[in-house]
């Protein structure tokens, strides 16, 4: 991106941008969200919706600044596809909104409420995090969605897109404070970044005081520098290198058809099948076909020397396969002597992210789900159901690889925390 | 402490010792204990409460060795006491053990299941976080509580007491890991950390392959620098600077009760209320009352101006009394003008612990309740019932002020985790 097609809208310099004052500003709003009403909060939501298709016209002139600068970088036609907010572009986002509004407040309910002996009631209500920070790539709808899932969860929002998106995301932040004043909603619940600084990103990530967690999306090399840096915590995700686990008691149907699905519905999802396991009585049944299946729909086949006498034309794995998330046409394929060794593998190899078994045998299944100790672990279902909407969360601000906190696809109830609440008439302690 | 002391049990240089060789070893071990059946940890807690009897001599000799260090360095008798592996004190461990050998077990524990509507189940199951880091005081006890809330919730420890315990520590493990042998669980589930040197600690939280969660218990400052330096998350406690509010609508004779109870039911503990706060239209009909009632206990008193016309005895607080925990015969009393006064009053100063209301209006108390951003919210109930036991959790590990994960009172369910289980027939995405 040249400087000249700045030059008429330069962002501020980060030496000078006040990242504290955005924290202040986010931590002050957050006190006003977590009392708002569900009402108000899906009312900006609808208010953000209309104003989508209303403000067309200047979200597409603004996008088209970061367009023509993209074109001028030599973007590559995929990113800048993704960068467009086309008239279609625009109906989703508003759809989104319009679904994220209608989703049930998560904010507020009570749970495990129980009366003690001495007659004071204890439970946990559920309550916002408070103040989110978004980094993510120049994808604008993220701008739209991640807003949008903050707000409905009662938290407000620090967004930090990639600077190729540096002039929409600015305006889609206009449309999304005009949404909030409409219902008289803090302007400041949802703030977007005002500059291409990368130091700004460096100060986000120490200001404890005013942000609560930070969802990073994005480059595994971005992610991992965050993780390494960041004094703020993180719900993040790393890598998904998932694995589907062909037991010797599985139907060699239904273990076809779930490892073409799990590999081929789409290869760039985090859920996709990096590596197949056989068991070794079954190998002979299920490899040929499904190698000849797999091959026949652009798969690149590596595997070890047992799959590769029922594959000859598989290329030989190494233990990099094992350990490599491809995100592409490939697939590594091992045979194993017994769900145990299955086991071993994925305990060694997977990222603990998604990992499935087929089998017909009901204790290799419970052993099998019992584990593994990923965040999601499936019986006869392909690894591509990875994904918050399948799980019935109705949207997902990501997957997470944590263990603490939200673990998996992230929904609602992940942006949330809960706090103690007890009621009692005067009852003393000693 | 004198080297002589520990010429003949000299710990291990730390240059030398292997901290990473303990974190493999826990994680090693966690694989193990997260399909350990309930029954095979219960075994393993009774039989360790069953050594703490058997093998009194060994403990207490070993327990002689910190003992005389502690004299001869000149420890103050309150930590000398805390300190000693009593008679008493053992048997009290040990009925702790027993305790939590009869808690349910919290692991593979399904919720929120339901089926989607292609006829896949979707759920979540409980399951262990993996290995806990604990870093404490010099108090023995301590081994053998977290220890045991760990193994029950089926994680790998790893234990690093303060150096003055450090001989009553390792004979503490030795009866621990002789336990787990008894039930056939793997000796390195919990292990003691073998050096009294610094940087062990200093390695434990660059660990993050091998550590998923470091629980630090001590002093303020300790936690302070290890939240700043950690890279391995932290379940912590900071302050606990907590409030009661005396609403206008309060009962008079309940507020006056809560308010004593609160302040004087144990100084020290992080639930003890350190600042309470008035409405101005019930404050003479509660202040001078309560003011002669707490000075007679002892209660040193300071107070805005207001205050101070009520009761003259008070010094005047600062500002710096609104942000102190006292932890101590000292309470800071301010008259507020309102329910929102208070509210604010408590967002800017509380430290997010535990704060309560003393009211019979309802709508105050649920304001209250709602809008307050504590761990813990409470109506008619004095701060000092902040403790898992009384919340009934069974045992706590601490009291979390973080906001993600585990907040408030920590017991067997805040050292867990979620996987999502999904089982289905076959079905298919796309």
């Amino acid at each position: 991106m040249t400087n000249s097609t700045h030059a008429n809208a330069a962002p501020h310099d980060a030496a000078v941008y006040d990242m504290t004052a955005l924290g202040r500003q986010a931590r002050s709003a957050s006190r006003l969200l977590m009392k708002a009403s569900g009402q108000a909060k899906a009312g900006a939501l609808r208010a953000m919706a209309a104003r989508l298709q209303a403000r067309r016209d200047y979200l597409q002139e603004q996008n088209g600044i970061d367009l023509a600068a993209a074109k001028a970088a030599g973007l590559a036609p995929a990113l800048i596809d993704r960068l467009t907010l086309s008239d279609k572009a625009l109906s989703t986002m508003a759809a989104g909104l319009a679904q994220i509004a209608d989703m049930p407040d998560p904010v507020g309910s009570l749970t495990a409420s129980h009366i003690r002996p001495n007659g004071m009631r204890v439970a946990q209500m559920r309550v916002p995090l408070g103040v989110i920070g978004i980094i993510y790539e120049s994808r604008p709808n993220v701008t739209i969605d991640a807003a949008a899932l903050c707000l409905k969860s009662g938290n407000a929002t620090i967004l930090r897109g990639g600077s190729e998106a540096f002039h929409s995301n600015k305006a889609l932040g206009t449309i999304i404070q005009e949404g909030l004043a409409e219902v008289n909603l803090p302007a400041h619940a949802v703030q977007v970044v005002g500059t291409t600084d990368r130091a700004a990103v460096g100060q986000l990530i120490t200001l404890t005081e005013y942000i609560d967690v930070i969802i990073p999306r994005g480059g595994k090399g971005l992610i991992a520098r965050l993780a390494a840096e960041s004094r703020v915590p993180l719900i993040k995700h790393l890598d998904g290198n998932c694995h589907v686990y062909i037991d010797a008691a599985a139907d060699p149907g239904l273990a076809h058809d779930i490892a073409i699905n799990a590999k081929t519905y789409r290869y760039g999802i985090c859920g996709a099948m990096e590596t197949l396991l056989v068991h070794q009585d079954i190998a002979a049944r299920i490899l040929p076909r499904l190698g000849a299946s797999l091959a026949a729909r652009g798969v690149e086949l590596r595997g070890c020397e047992r799959t590769r006498a029922l594959i000859p034309s598989a290329a030989t794995a190494t233990d990099e396969d094992w350990g490599t998330e491809y995100l592409a046409a490939i697939l590594a394929i091992r045979v194993v002597n017994s769900l145990d060794e299955a086991i071993d593998h994925i305990a060694r190899w997977s990222s603990g992210h998604t990992e499935s078994i087929v089998t017909e045998n009901l204790s290799a299944a419970t052993r099998f789900q019992r584990e593994v100790d990923s965040s999601s672990v499936y019986v006869n279902l392909p690894t591509c159901f990875a994904d918050g909407y399948e799980y019935g969360l109705g949207a997902e601000i990501g997957v997470s690889t944590n263990r603490l906190h939200a673990r998996g696809p992230v929904g609602l109830e992940g942006l949330t925390t809960l706090k103690w609440v007890l009621s009692g008439e005067g009852q003393l302690r000693g």
